[in-house]
């Protein structure tokens, strides 16, 4: 129905998938207003993956591949976008894959599961515990994966869970397209980039990433540079906008 | 539930408000996503009424004032977030109200206008034709409406429909929080500023013009200076984002 060579294919295609996903309850209601948030940043940092953003993918493989336990936290947007990008990061990092949700019920954490499944996804499953210092249904993660784990790459991270996983001690990796979010402020590393086009690049960097390189991008991670780098874009894209 | 001195506590009441429109059929899934964009928007002009447009409101309520015939076209964001601030710049303004849906079907038409009515909107009722230059159901409004108005309000609009109302020689008053959307930059006026913060300020402006002010304002409209001051707002806030 949308044509493939229109100038917005990508967000289009990407919008009417988190409908579909929505009215089967994998994507909250939130969830598609989430979305729209990132598409006006996605916007305005020019749709597509910035200097600074494929910087920091790379470095993200670095540190996923440099991890004693990576888990990839992954809620209904992530599944619904990139169900098949999740499998190929796993395939090439060995990360496991918890499926751990804001707006949590036990129909929607088996929907995702299945649809990850459905991918060539592995996904963790047992019994979940109130391990993330947060109250209500937002403090339950599996005591071997984002329990046990010590790197976290949470795509699409609320900023409360995101300081409640950094004061358990977790590194936390994010993918967020807004660099002024509390999210983006609070990971170790925040990747400013759609989701579509970070993960592969994280996915390209794990498979290759020269020797030395790993120890040389975490030893120069500046998250608050990357942060302003990206702020940089969006000002720099607006000056030119109205011509 | 909110705590109303919530830093955000308007945006997260809108949202709330949305989700439970679109549950009851009011508010599309497009709908839910094109709000998330507005916040987004919303954010990076700081969440307040700029100087500028506060200007766009009152050359708004100058431009209602003085029209033939002036209609407000509503849809169901418009409808679920600002019923009552349409009956009140109804009321001012004594212009038509008219439901005129992107997603259009008779039973959305059906279900808005009751919410409008039961917010004390008066709302024009008939049979619509395909009057607006668009293929599908988005061509159709009311001969006695929109197809004989000279001028438009129309809040949250898609830039096709306002490019195709503009070419039916209608004059065209938007509130549309990006700046750079063709929605903005196609219509006579763009007040770039949230929905419920926009309304209110025209109706103010209804109430207070001045002898004179109308024909001044009106006069004195040029709407990419006022594209080109939220820009220039939304720049200034991000090269302060990170101190």
């Amino acid at each position: 129905m949308i044509p493939k060579d229109h100038p917005r294919y990508r967000s289009l295609i990407a919008r009417e998938r988190l409908a579909r996903c929505a009215r089967e309850g994998v994507v909250t209601l939130e969830g598609l207003a989430a979305h729209g948030r990132g598409e006006a940043f996605d916007y305005l940092i020019g749709e597509r993956t910035t200097p600074s953003a494929a910087v920091a993918a790379r470095t993200a493989a670095a540190m996923l591949l440099s991890a004693r336990h990576a888990v990839i936290s992954v809620n209904g947007n992530t599944a619904a976008l990139a169900a098949d990008d999740i499998a190929a990061l796993q395939r090439v990092s060995g990360a496991d894959v918890e499926v751990n949700l804001f707006h949590r019920t036990e129909d929607r954490v088996e929907r995702i599961t299945r649809l990850l499944e459905s991918h060539g996804v592995r996904v963790l499953r047992g019994t979940a515990e109130r391990l993330i210092p947060l109250s209500h249904d937002r403090a339950l993660c599996l005591p071997g994966g984002i329990g046990d784990a010590d790197l976290l790459l949470v795509p699409l991270e609320d900023g409360d869970r995101c300081a409640a996983l950094r004061r358990m001690g977790k590194t936390v990796i994010t993918i967020d397209l807004n660099p002024l979010s509390r999210t983006a402020r609070t990971a170790n590393l925040t990747i400013v980039d759609e989701l579509t086009r970070a993960l592969p690049g994280i996915t390209a960097g794990c498979s290759s990433l020269e020797p030395g390189e790993a120890e040389r991008l975490i030893g120069s991670l500046d998250n608050a540079y990357l942060l302003r780098a990206a702020i940089d874009e969006i000002r720099e894209n607006l000056s030119h906008a109205l011509e």
